[in-house]
């Protein structure tokens, strides 16, 4: 089956975004938390985490336009740090409750009885109850004019982890901490290794 | 066990890379699929690949310095249009296989043996044995500069798969394509489906 972008034009609103919104596959799927100046925590699932480089540690995620999306992306500019908080399946409901347009003045840790907890190194919230956890300073924020999105740019600064998920290696074995992946705007997937590969060479 | 900057900073390239890489969480690894002017055709997995919006319909993918990865870009640049294609578990061997360093006159496609497949209104390569693809056209190079990397955007204009897996509101059931997600530089991961959950509301 074939779907042309004048199909695609005809689709309602929702019926789009769903089908476009999973079209672009898994997603890694985790809670970003932020505080503001007056000291107002946030937290809000984002499931578009892009990895940008290893060193420096760079990770990039994409903020919606600021009408929907306004709270996250201003704590990050005026105090420069947030969290980003894996999410594992006992999670998924309390995560997914961030996404609920809260105002400014009620914090998402509330709402969605997750807990605050800090390191004594990071000026932002952690969410305790997630397992694998890395702070991010602030970098850059890049416009994407053509639909008014931000790619927001952190150098990973500390993490937080089990070192028995750690091989040998350094990979991050994240399912043995049910680490979860998302798809679309509503589905969430757990994930079972398949293998590893080593380095590709060219065939002689 | 909390893993200071200072600690990331003395880790070898190798074991940091694929500490970053895996720490930012599962991937949609795809073939991105592209054509010169002079018809020589590329093939290149890529797994930072993000969804951007809707309406208009984006899709975005972090590109690597250029020394690194010269040629997908290029054709995207020269050309103005690209494929994304899903990996299903068969596939894994092939895909990864394109990220050996080819030179510009070697096609990715006969070396890792995966057959071109064109669509009477694309330009641009598909990959024949993928379940899921789409056609993109480029819309906008934006350079991340802190670490020479690129953000690809292109608007997707069309989509083959089977209608099998569309639900009634649009959402793809892509696990029921095997299609797959990745981790860190070199890990395959097939996923499982938890559940779907409702626009989330406010707590009165």
């Amino acid at each position: 089956m074939k779907i042309s972008s004048k199909e695609l034009s005809k689709y309602d609103r929702f019926y789009r975004a769903n089908l476009i919104n999973s079209l672009t596959g898994f997603k890694s799927v985790s809670l970003i938390g932020s505080i503001s100046h007056s000291k107002q925590t946030n937290l809000a699932i984002f499931s578009n985490i892009v990895h940008l480089g290893a060193d420096p540690a760079l990770v990039g995620f994409i903020n919606r336009p600021l009408a929907a999306a306004p709270h996250t992306i201003a704590n990050i500019q005026s105090t420069g740090f947030f969290t980003i908080n894996h999410i594992h399946s006992e999670l998924i409901d309390a995560a997914h409750h961030t996404s609920a347009k809260y105002p400014k003045e009620v914090s998402e840790f509330n709402a969605a009885q997750l807990t605050e907890e800090y390191s004594e190194t990071f000026p932002a919230p952690y969410v305790k109850e997630s397992r694998i956890k890395y702070g991010c300073t602030f970098k850059e924020i890049i416009p994407i004019r053509m639909n008014d999105t931000f790619l927001v740019i952190g150098e990973i600064t500390e993490i937080h982890l089990n070192e028995k998920i750690i091989s040998a290696d350094g990979f991050l074995r994240i399912e043995e901490a049910d680490s979860l992946c998302s798809l679309g705007i509503d589905g969430y997937y757990k994930t079972e290794f398949i293998k590893r590969l080593p380095h590709a060479k060219c065939n002689s």
